[in-house]
Parts: structure tokens; sequence; C-alpha cells
């Protein structure tokens, strides 16, 4: 307390000398010499207090100041405001479809100069390459998905959402028609797996309604190439219901083969994993399935976990073909260490209930008992695509896709259809990348399309034409420049590659740092402060808690 | 810098008077006396930079401490030690059940006395009381489970877990049939909701093992009183999946509602939710419901939100019989503010797809449109329950549930059956303080028995019989004797009741105090910390989040 005290006074008065408690000396001189000496002592240890002292508070007000932002950027997150009504003046854009390319486009979109209408039958956007994750239990379903009313409700235009299915679009009038998903649920829709038993149907529930420009976003489905026995027994890996029947199939089998008297044959059997697909998803998946098995299946089933097998099956010779060679190798090692399997150059001939039939690289032909099989291996045109690229042959001959120009038209449509994302068959992959950028140009080209038409309409009215011609020469609608910021994939024991373009040439990184650069990547890539806290939150907490090893459903 | 320097030369000497920046004064006199007079002021300052100082200091210690300790727990938590396997010459205790009783049971039993299997189709505990926070999205699904082996990897002996469905007990020869999870699927079952599809069997899935101890512990299934349409029509809530139900359905019934073109009278239909049954379920989904529309559902379906109704119907006079009249009139009056309409002494008469009959208090029969029907409406025996009642005829004359007497133990069974829980009719409610008290009861009474067994056969086999006879009759198992801890619901609005035992009354409150009380006391009834840190964490992401609108399944 003195200290402080005598602390305080110094500061008060720089020419105080005598403070209450401390006796006067007689000598300065000796004063003096042993503050010189003190004094080069003391500064290393007052340094450092000072910093301690600086460092706290500075701590203190980043807190506060961050905890105020988040609070503030939260709640005005989740109270949108007053919206514009629909505008009979305004051009009418019809959206279908929710993923990367129509929730981009949505975010972009200035709704001042439209009116939008998004139809899809998930009324949610979905984080796909976290799937995996969500698989196996490291994430929550929910850490993973915005709900598109929460992107909508905060335009400038109310938005109408409606959660239906698309059943045709019909070019010539225009018009797009649909039924609600409670109706759907009898038909087979390869969306609509047979969890889905959305059975509340309003007595309406199908209706056709024009647009004046349809941004045609609804992706692709899974390909099974024909293959006997894939939808009846295996487990997708494309939607949140995929990963949910996969979580409930893999703890059946645990438990199944912890059932008494289990012959050890059936034992092993119930416990091979088979991943057909060699690309991220499937690697991704086999990653977080090691994963799952070392830091938390050991723990509560410890006499099954050792008897875990995962097998990797890839037709072509190898798996990740997007990646550099050293990736592909550093990948290939990590999982024999890992102990999976990996099968290039196979491919699968049929599946059935209790094992899988391969076609080997020696063109013999094995039949792997297993557990489960999952299916990973590529995407199809949904029918939809297909009915609404007949409607125009001429210019629609690509099987793989719709044909687009280089500002996402429709080739043929005459300039009303846009098509952006995996229903497209254009010189890019099929990624997520690739469908953002492509929405995100879309909604920007349509901004400068509303300026290019309110001024050609005022250059028509206006006598002043020839300004007006000059403004309209400016605006420019630049055609779809894609931008590859590169290639992530994880592939377990806390390990990613990437792949990074960097000036000419390319940056193949693989090991921990990048999982972490992986983990920062998804995070800022995430649309919102809530899907990245959410996921932040999630990776603690299976830090912390471990993966559930209980079956929900 | 230089305070701080002179602050620790100070410190060096306390006969030092010079520093080496301070000028000596010549007169003392006057520097006591201002540094008396700033003496005065000073100790207010530099005491509250005190605090702030200590309160830092404690604040960081303590953090760090908290931060130490709660890793320390979770880790061990997470990765248990090796266990004593089972044990010939023991005896064999089979429990059939996962939930409060059984838990409770698993949670307080030694099991170096005993060889422990625990059977029941679900491998998980569920902590019911939170299951229509659940159902609205306040909690994740994850938080209020645990699954069965974070507690039976943890005892002193493995317990050998199978998740399996009983069929029967059979008395005489002391044994349990039961059949693996997978393939009860398709028979109609009132655990195994249509969601189920666990279709993974091993080869061997169904086996009857012995028991020397049976604990039987499955509870009760819900009742349906033989009404027409309940079980095709209406949502339960007694498991995961009845609260993953209802959230689908609910949404289905907003986005039915948005859907275009939809009639007033049928979005009016849709948007009308009618729960069934006034007791603390009825009413805590009610309340919940009514938060979701407060506080989310206006912001995400603005046009929707003002048109939802929600209706209880209580066939009693009254709604929450179990509280004091004071509380019940309070939740009727929050209700009527929350706009909940409670419609007392009405009885369901039948349940279609889109209306309920009731049966009004003036005897009269109407049909009410609506969207969905929740029904939580009371508890009936189990099938196996009965079959097993009717083994022991002569003692087992209670149609309600199993006779037992004050030490659990089945009338009739010769003192190898116990039961606990809602599967028993004794004069205590059906809640689950019952069965947990019961549960943590019959283990303490258990490990009395193993040591009067010991001792017993001690003094069978040793000549000094005077002493063991002695110890023999200090060991007395004890009738059970329960403590009624209290009663507590939720109302909504950020309300709750409690009627709490005191001395020779009790204490009634309720309100928003009561709610931070009702979210402390399940707070530490919850059995772990895993589970009391993610339902706090759902809490928290709940009140900056908001709950989430999108329909998973």
């Amino acid at each position: 307390m003195s200290l402080v005290r005598s602390h305080a006074v110094l500061r008060q008065s720089r020419s105080l000398v005598a403070v209450s408690r401390v006796r006067p000396l007689p000598a300065l001189r000796f004063a003096s010499t042993e503050a010189a000496s003190l004094d080069a002592a003391a500064p290393k240890k007052s340094r450092f207090k000072n910093a301690v002292t600086i460092a706290n508070r500075t701590f203190w007000v980043a807190l506060l100041a961050g905890i105020g932002s988040f609070a503030y950027v939260t709640q005005k997150d989740r109270h949108p405001g007053p919206q514009l009504p629909h505008d009979p003046s305004k051009k009418n854009i019809v959206v279908l479809g929710s993923g990367w390319g129509a929730t981009a486009f949505l975010n972009a979109l200035d709704t001042s100069e439209y009116n939008v209408t998004v139809v899809s039958p998930r009324n949610y956007f979905l984080f796909t390459p976290l799937l995996p994750s969500v698989a196996v239990g490291t994430l929550s379903t929910r850490s993973i998905l915005q709900p598109t009313r929460y992107v909508t409700r905060h335009k400038n235009r109310a938005v109408k959402v409606i959660e239906a299915e698309a059943q045709s679009v019909d070019v010539a009038s225009k018009t797009v028609s649909f039924i609600g998903k409670s109706a759907v649920s009898e038909r087979s829709s390869q969306l609509i797996s047979r969890l889905d038993n959305s059975d509340i149907q309003g007595s309406v529930s199908s209706t056709t309604i024009p647009y004046d420009y349809l941004v045609y976003a609804v992706g692709a489905e899974t390909q099974t190439f024909g293959i006997p026995g894939v939808k009846e027994h295996a487990c997708f890996m494309k939607e949140l219901n995929d990963a949910e029947k996969f979580q409930r199939r893999f703890l059946d089998c645990l438990e199944s083969a912890a059932f008494p008297g289990q012959s050890e044959e059936e034992i092993d059997r119930l416990l091979h994993m088979v991943v057909v697909g060699g690309g991220p998803t499937g690697v991704e998946l086999s990653g977080e399935l090691h994963d799952f098995l070392e830091e938390d299946l050991k723990s509560w089933y410890p006499e099954l976990a050792g008897r875990i097998r995962i097998t990797l099956v890839e037709a072509l010779p190898s798996v990740l073909p997007m990646f550099s060679k050293r990736l592909i190798d550093y990948t290939m090692s990590t999982f024999k260490e890992s102990k999976i399997d990996i099968m290039t150059q196979t491919m699968v001939k049929e599946i059935k209930e209790r094992s899988v039939t391969l076609a080997m690289p020696d063109k013999t032909v094995a039949e792997m008992p297993c557990g489960m099989v999952v299916w990973a291996a590529g995407n199809r045109n949904r029918k939809i695509t297909q009915d609404l690229m007949a409607q125009l042959p001429a210019d629609q001959t690509n099987k793989r896709g719709i044909a687009i120009d280089e500002h996402m038209q429709m080739k043929g449509s005459g300039g009303s259809i846009f098509a952006i994302g995996d229903c497209t068959a254009s010189s890019h992959a099929p990624t997520a990348q690739v469908a953002s950028q492509q929405g995100a140009y879309l909604a920007r080209a349509f901004a400068q399309r509303a300026k290019r038409d309110a001024l050609e309409e005022q250059a028509q009215a206006s006598t002043t034409a020839e300004d007006t011609k000059k403004a309209l020469g400016k605006v420019k609608i630049r055609p779809f420049a894609y931008s590859h910021q590169g290639t992530l994939a994880y592939i377990g024991s806390d390990k990613a590659i990437a792949d990074l373009p960097l000036l000419n040439g390319s940056l193949a990184a693989g090991g921990v740092l990048t999982y972490y650069f992986w983990r920062s990547a998804y995070l800022s890539t995430l649309f919102s402060l809530r899907n990245r806290t959410l996921v932040a939150t999630d990776w603690v907490r299976t830090k912390v808690f471990g993966r559930d090893v209980s079956r929900e459903w």
C-alpha cells in the first residue's frame, strides 16, 4: 500500500523528496551511486512489467471492443429492417436453386432494380466442403447451413422464397412450373431421399410463374453410371441427409458388430467401410473417418476399433487428379500410415447388401465383403436440365450440361435464361469456387444491365441524347473471368494439402500447417459471421469433448 | 519510465530518499505537509487502482486455473483407463433400459462386485425435460444426450453394452431374450418411429442371456387411449426423433403456408398448432413454441408469423395439476398474454390429417382445422412389461405397472428382479426425479447386498463366527425413501414456475428469476460436465444467433 501511495505522491509532484515512511539519507552521493547501479538493473524488470500492463490493458480493450462489435453485427443480422415490396414496373428474376451459384448471386444482387423470386426444394444453403466433417460428427449439421431467408430478408426489396421443386421450364412462354416439396415425397427424386416425409401439404401445392430473366442454378445430381445396387445399398455424400444416413449406418455397423455372439468373420465384414471415388469428397471422408477412429472410437469401442478397415476405391490411375503429383504421393503415403487402403484403377461393378463387386486393375473380378459403401463418385445432369436443353436442340448439344457464353447466357435462349454452376458445361471445372464466382459475376452483370436499360430508356425519352449515348457507351457488361484461388483438401491425421496459384507458378503444400490454413480458408469462405462462429466453436467442442458415438436417428 | 524506476529503487532500499530525477527539497516540513494532504487525497484513487489490480490478477489466476481443471477433467473423461474383465465368480446383473432409472443406477453402481450387461434399443441417455427445447431449436440434439458408453467405460469392471430391444423376460429360467435394433425396424414398435431404418444387420441379431439379478427399467410408452388417428397424424414428444419430426413438420407448415396462391383459409389452418396434454411437457412445448415465434419467426417469416396460433388442449379441469393453484393461474395468465389458447375439460375424439375433433366442456363436438397436432398426453405400459407381469399373476395385479416393495424388488420374483421408474406402479409419481433416486438407491442397495453376501460366505467358512455375525448385523439394506426436490416448468417468455419444498411447507415462485433458477437446476441435474457445457453454450448460441429456421431432414 505504502509504495502505491508513494508512487501517487511522486506522480503528483516531481519536486518532492521525502515521503512519509522513507527515512531521509544523510549522503546524497551514496544515494546517487546506489540509484545509478539500481537504475541499471531496474530497466529490465520495469520494462517487462510495463509491457505486461500494456498488454493487459490492450487485451481488455480489444476484448470489449470485439464483444461490442460482435454483438452489434449479430443482433443487426437477426433483426432485418423493412423491405420494399415487389414493384410491377421492375423486371422479374426467378432463381432456381439454393447452392453455391444461387447464394453467391443472391448475396451480391442489388434488388433495387429487380423483383426476385427464389425457388428451391431446399430452403437453405449448404457449405458442402465440410459435409464429410458433419458425417463423422466433427461438426453439427446446423453449423454448415444457412437458411436462404437469412440472406433474402436483408435485401433492399422483399424476395419471395418458395420451397418447391421446379418441374419444368418453358422457354417459349418464359414460365417455370413447380410443386411444393411436400407433394414431392412420393415421387422418386434424387434430392429427396427416402428420409424425406414432408407430408404437410397446403391445398395449393403446384403452380406456374412467369419470369423476365431466369437464373438457372439447379446444380447436378449424383452419378451412378447405371451400376446395379448403388441407389439401394450405398450412401451418397451430397446433401445433409446423406451425412446423417452415413452416420446412422456407420454406428449401426459398430453396434451390430458388438452384438453378442457375432462371428469373427461377420465382425470383420461389418467393420469394413468402402468409399468409392478418389476425388476431394472421398478422400476427405476417409480422412475424417480415420480421425474418428483414432480420437474417439478407440475410447468407446476398444474391442472393435482396431478392427475397422477403410478402403478407398478409384477408377482412375490416381486419386485427387486436380492436385500436383507431389501432393498426390503425400496423400497416398499419409493414407498408408493411417492404414487406409487405396485401390486405384479399380471399378465398381455391383453393390450388394453385404458386399461390393470390383473389377481389379488386372481385369479380374473380386467380391469384397463390407459393412457399408459410400458413393462419392461424380455428378450428372438433372432431368429438368435435360428437358430444358431439349427445347433448344440447335444450340444445346453438349450432353454434359448447358452450353453458356462468356456472359453466362444460355445459348439459344435469347438472353432470358442464364445458367451457372454444376449444371453448365463450360471450360471450368464443376467446383464450388467456379459456381460462386459465376454467381457473384452474374449479380454484377445484372446491375450493369439495369443501368444500361435505364440509360436506354432515358436516351429514347430524352433530348440530350448525346450525353446519354456517351454514358451508355461507358456501361460495359464485361465477360466472366475465373480467378483460381487454389485447391485444398483435408486428408486426415490433422494434415491437409493445398495447391495455390502464385504469380507464374503454384505453391504445393502439405502437412499440419497447411491444415490450419485449410481451416482458416474455409472459415473465411463461409458466408456469414454466424456460420464462422458455429464452425469454429464446433471445432473447439470436438477438440475438448470429442465426437459423439450415439446414433440419434 | 522514470516513475517505474523510482518505484523499483524505493523498493530496493527503504532508506533512500533522493532518486535520480527528483530534485531534493530544502524544507522537509513543506514536503511532509504536502505529502500529508496528498496522502489524504491519494488513498481513494490508489485503493481503487489497487482493487482493480487485485481483481485483474484474481481474474487471470482463476481463468487459468479454471481452464486447467476443465481441460484435465474433459481429457480424463475422453480417455478412460483399462477395466477389469468379466469375472465368472461374480454375480451377473442385466440392466434393461437407458433412461433416468437405468443411468442413475449405472452411474452409482460399484462394478467391482458384479458383472453388468446393459440392453437397450437406445445406446444413449436422453435428458427428457429439455426435449421441447430441442424440438424448437433452442438446443442441439447432441447437447441433451449422453452415450451410455461414456458412463460404462469409466467403471471399474468392463460393462457390456448391447444395442437391442428386449423381447421377453423369462422369470422361471431367469433369462432375457432380445433382438438387435436393426432387425426391429420392420416391426411396429413405439420406440422405433418410421424414421428408423437401421437396416444393417449382422448375421447374429437375436439372442438370450441369463441373469442373476435383473434391473428392469424399460420405462413406458406414449398412451393414445385408443383414439383414432393419433399414431398416424400426431407427433409425440418422448424421444429425439419425435423432436426432429416435430421440427420438420412445423417448418413444413410454414413453407406450405408461404406457397404462392395458398388461400387465406388454408394459411390459417396450416399455421394452427394444437398441443394435446396440459402436463409439463405440453406446457413447456407451447412456451418454447411461443418463444420461437416471437424471437425468430417474426424476422424470417414476417408475413406469416403474426398468423400462427397455438392451442393447448387438456381433458382435466386445469393444466399442470401437480403445481399449486397460484402457479397454475400464473401460467394461464402468461399464456393468455402470449396468445396461447388453453382449452381445459376438452377431450380429443379423433385426429385427422387436417383437423382435430374435440369434445368440448359443454359436451358438444367440434372439428378444428389445424396444421399439426402434438400428443403429449401420458404414458402406458409396454407390452414386454405386461408379458412380464403376466408370469406372476398372483402378485402382479396392478394394471398400471409392476408392483414393487420398498426395496425395489418385483413382488413375487423371489428377489431376482428389481424394477424402477415409469414401468412401476408405486405411490410415487412417474417422474424423472423418482426414477433417478430409485436408480441411485438400488445401486447402493446392491453394494450393501454384495457386502452382506461376502460376510455370509465368510461366516460359513470362518471360525470367528461371532465377529462376522456382528458385522453382518451392521449391514442393513434400508428401504427406499423418496426425497422430493421440487417441481419446475418453463412457461415461455423467459418465465418459469417452481414449487419447492421448504421445511414444513413449500415455496411457490414464478417469473424471470425462477427462469434462471430453472436453468441452473437443469444444468446441475445434467449428468456430466460435457452436457452442462454443451447446453450452456447452446443457450448462449441461441441468445446470440437465434434459432434456425431451416428444415434439415
